[in-house]
């Protein structure tokens, strides 16, 4: 369980995404594994953009087991203060409880900084308490309410 | 009260805009209005990003009475979806109660519509408990808690 990498995620990933996207209580009503067309389009638009960083965990040689997405937004308030936002993390569920999840936010946090970033944001389903915990053990504090209106 | 405007940020805007930032009690204490070379910086950066839309709105001519920055942030998740994150929303303290929070958000909310989005977000802290309700009243659901870590 040594060999982890992570690395920018490429066209060849998106089924493996996909399906740790979609294998998720929330997800699964949410995305078509049976329909890749607007996920290579997105990707496309995600490696365009500097500010993007979509990435996979892989291991074995190249077999992806974890993905995110950091997203580096520079703004004025905190005296013009760059911020990073961290979507869709997922982890492979034969890797869940291998201290996975803790390596892929641990990247976030590097990349983050080596960004100049000063403060790195994420927001969570109500639903999800054990991803709570884990984020508060990782250092963050549950200090807002997220609000989403679907379009 | 008719000839509001909401357009561009541009430098000549950023001493009203960090005032505003700065008159509000959390940002008081996060904000340096005596210096404001990280925040022409952090414009510089701003401008130059095709998905970033720091905006004021402005009366009487081009009187600053309003911010907020909108970030488009394509993504892999639900089929691909583009979202929008709003950050930074201020108005001005004699312009409260005046509807030009709802005019900011109802911007906002076109304008993720005009970059193809099918979900827009936004954190907000937990103390702010007329903010909540604010958002609540636009259509938001308060379905997330939003983590932060400083770094």
């Amino acid at each position: 369980m040594s060999d982890l990498v992570i690395r920018p995620a490429t066209p060849d990933d998106i089924p493996a995404i996909v399906a740790m996207l979609a294998d998720d209580p929330l997800g699964a009503r949410r995305e078509s594994p049976d329909d890749l067309t607007p996920y290579h389009r997105a990707l496309d638009r995600l490696v365009e953009d500097p500010n993007q960083h979509l990435v996979v965990a892989v291991r074995d040689g190249d077999r992806p087991v974890g993905t995110l997405q950091l997203t580096v937004i520079p703004g004025l308030s905190r005296r013009g203060a760059t911020r990073s936002v961290i979507e869709a993390v997922r982890v492979h569920a034969d890797e869940r409880g291998s201290g996975l999840g803790t390596q892929l936010i641990e990247w976030a946090i590097e990349q983050s900084r080596c960004q100049g970033c000063q403060l790195i944001q994420l927001t969570s389903d109500a639903t999800r308490t054990d991803a709570h915990r884990f984020y508060e053990r990782l250092g963050f504090t549950g200090s807002h309410i997220g609000f989403k209106l679907r379009l």
